[in-house]
């Protein structure tokens, strides 16, 4: 019988975000999120007993403070040894390969994502990790990509119908 | 006989903005907003007699900001329950539901919006939200979807020509 | 004999910028400008005499530094009387109503802009302005629809084989 | 025989970036990349032997901060010779032309471009420029279209399925 997903695995830039990353005249950097994924990540799915964790090579500080809004904890930044991130997540949690999901949108993602028992990614990912993905979004990274995802492994798992009967009647 | 909208209420994420938020190296967030929904929040309703209200679970700050500018005073930010929220507005003002309209864009925007006599949502809102809403703009969220819905309302309470010539002739 | 174009009035928001207005959470606000509309702005057209002029309800502070950066000195900004800022202008220059174009995308640009004799507006203007326009771009405002509307003068003008000369072989 | 690339000359504005730059009301200027185009310019190319070097008339701190983090230090910014800085570049590494390539969107390129041996363009480049590419990419500036160009290079030097080994099996 097919395990649910316990874990989701997010890539940052090109995934949370739509891959921009503005530079400030002073020296700051500045990413967009979304906050349909947001509302996912925060509310709903943890709700449904769904935890979450970051394997990103981007900006630490900022990736840490959207960290912190979501209550997500298990955040691994910078130049990171994915693979070993992957395990090191996937062991403190006592979780199989089947019980955990990615969502990655480039080749440097696939060394811990292939790993993982399903796959997503976002419509403007690399074509070469599209055809790796179990799952291809219909909408773009940074714009709901995430929260698509997050649907799909709601309803896979039975889950979506009590999400929305929180919310909406 | 109908009566007219004396109030509308407004999301924020994903209705006044595109959904977007921005985290900088140095812990500011930043939300984008519409200059084409402003024009007409803050000179062309106001004129006619249409009050604005804010609910949303956003970051105070920035709402607050804006809502400064465009003269909104009734702001309902952060960790709201939004179906009091909604109480409280009406009965300050003496309204009825069919006086007041609302323009949201997902699900934890129902539980206040679902009183509302005539309810708004962006194209790019929840599906789920697009079925329940009484008009649904062909505009996204952040690019003139409230300025779209406003001119719905002054169309449909006889009040656009009006409106327009004030400015055009 | 028709007159060429000599001063170019343009509107800030939705005309030089998307229409988007950012706010952040330490109060700052910022607005996107485009680099190729830059370029005729500030070196294609005025090598050719045509001056510029900004007409404005928006925020001064950055109206002034982008104007600064473009070389535009005729700057009316804020709660501003637009059609008396037109009368000064046309005054100051000794110009007539058919030697001015006017670029705006709003109902509040019309009570100046009427009077310019060759009006302009982006593809994404309000409908009630493209109706009385005598060109609307292609592009969106912010995206190349003020660069639109100068490549449109310089060939109306019979100066755009000129222009393309000093920077193309 | 055909020589291969050794060295890329990247613009900016609308070829790093989509064209656009904010300004903030304290001042500052805040220009957007793309993290899927410095996947490209910070790992992948140089691994394989190609060196990257940045021509732009814009803002130089904003530049020079960007081309930190992706490793590149030869940058000429602001108001420079840009056929000057080209020489400059060709010599100091001992180059022919044919070993060069430059991806750039507008006329103010023209006279540094023209001299390489492969000329690239984003989609939304000016259609002068596009004219005399030869390549055109499908992306639009500051959404990939420096990673299209990088890869029609791999590709077209035989390099692209190496680079594509190092990250995906």
């Amino acid at each position: 019988m097919q395990k649910q997903i316990k874990l989701v695995i997010l890539d940052v830039d090109g995934a949370l975000t739509d891959g921009k990353v503005y530079y400030s005249s002073s020296g700051e950097l500045i990413k967009p999120f979304c906050v349909k994924d947001g509302f996912f990540l925060k509310h709903v799915c943890p709700a449904l007993g769904i935890k979450f964790a970051i394997i990103s090579g981007g900006y630490g500080e900022i990736v840490y403070k959207r960290a912190e809004v979501l209550g997500i904890t298990d955040v691994f930044v910078g130049n990171v040894n994915k693979a070993g991130a992957y395990a090191e997540i996937k062991q403190s949690y006592s979780l199989s390969d089947d019980e955990i999901a990615y969502f990655g949108d480039d080749w440097f993602d696939w060394s811990a994502m292939k790993y993982a028992g399903l796959k997503g990614a976002p419509s403007d990912a690399a074509p070469e990790i599209k055809e790796r993905a179990d799952f291809v979004t219909a909408s773009k990274a940074g714009n709901g990509a995430v929260r698509e995802f997050l649907e799909f492994i709601l309803k896979r798992d039975d889950k979506f119908e009590e999400a929305k009967k929180t919310y909406l009647d």
